[in-house]
């Protein structure tokens, strides 16, 4: 009775929460080469067939936890000017992005044949995006998104996917300066 | 006797050349996530443990394969100026890479725990230190490779992965014009 009264969204999302808890639990003990449906299904109390149904393969359901993670859930920081809030922001984004959590988080997300990446890049986009309405907002001159993912973004994470180049903050901080003074 | 009078290397070789050439065959035939060391082994007539030994596990047997096809066989090439060499390049480059063939590769490259990435993009550092020196040497300005790395490289790697955006010949070509104009 108690189960019939449950609404078909409440269900589904709990079950959303439940797996996506246990495949952080089970990244967090073990390599994710080791890491299988059915282990996920039998730790997170779910038939197997559940997990198929609603997240395609293994792959796609990484890249979704992977993704949840990314999900923006507040504003960069407003640092009171727009150079300081692009340098914060990148260095912030560098840093998280190039630890082991980060890197597992991109193989998830770029292991997958989900829409998962192109929507990562787009969580980017929208920081980035936010940050320009701010400075304009300022009375300063703004810049262009899309040329701050190519100058700034792609570099740095190209540097910490093919793992050629360290990404300091000093590397971090150059992109930006480099990319506001070629504005100028 | 005949099997006495191999050397160790030519025996190495040989299985390197068959285990290389089935995996090739396999990745024609299925997706990548259908095969295993086992169905490898079989094909290419070598013991399941000789690849364990050598190559580790699968995805760094994939790499390895994706490294070798992406190692340079040839320099890139003369079209009589820096500038349209650079194009050049960098044009079929990125036609190449972003074709499914090409993405498969990078997945191969990124998903594997050795330095397979780092050698991957020394291919393209190389390539781009060959034109340099050949601009050099004709008595043009020169260019520096690793800025051509992050301004030109990086955002086509970048957009081919995530794919956020069609990364097409005249993309390419405005990259490598607003680099090597940024430098005048």
């Amino acid at each position: 009775m108690a189960r019939e009264m449950l609404r078909q969204g409440g269900r589904s999302a709990r079950i959303q929460e439940a797996v996506h808890r246990t495949v952080k639990e089970l990244l967090a003990q073990m390599d994710r080469s080791e890491i299988t449906v059915p282990m996920i299904a039998e730790k997170a109390g779910v038939p197997p067939s559940t997990i198929y149904r609603r997240w395609g393969d293994l792959s796609d359901l990484l890249a979704d936890v992977a993704l949840e993670r990314l999900r923006p859930i507040a504003d960069p920081e407003d640092t009171g000017a727009m150079g300081s809030d692009i340098e914060t922001f990148i260095v912030d984004y560098a840093e998280e992005m190039s630890s082991d959590v980060g890197r597992g988080m991109y193989s998830d997300i770029l292991g997958s044949s989900s829409d998962s990446a192109a929507r990562c890049c787009h969580y980017t986009i929208h920081h980035l995006e936010t940050l320009r309405q701010r400075a304009e907002g300022r009375g300063e001159p703004g810049f262009e998104v899309d040329a701050a993912m190519d100058k700034i973004v792609a570099p740095i994470v190209y540097h910490i996917l093919f793992q050629d180049k360290a990404v300091t903050p000093d590397y971090c901080r150059a992109l930006v300066s480099d990319f506001l003074g070629g504005k100028g």
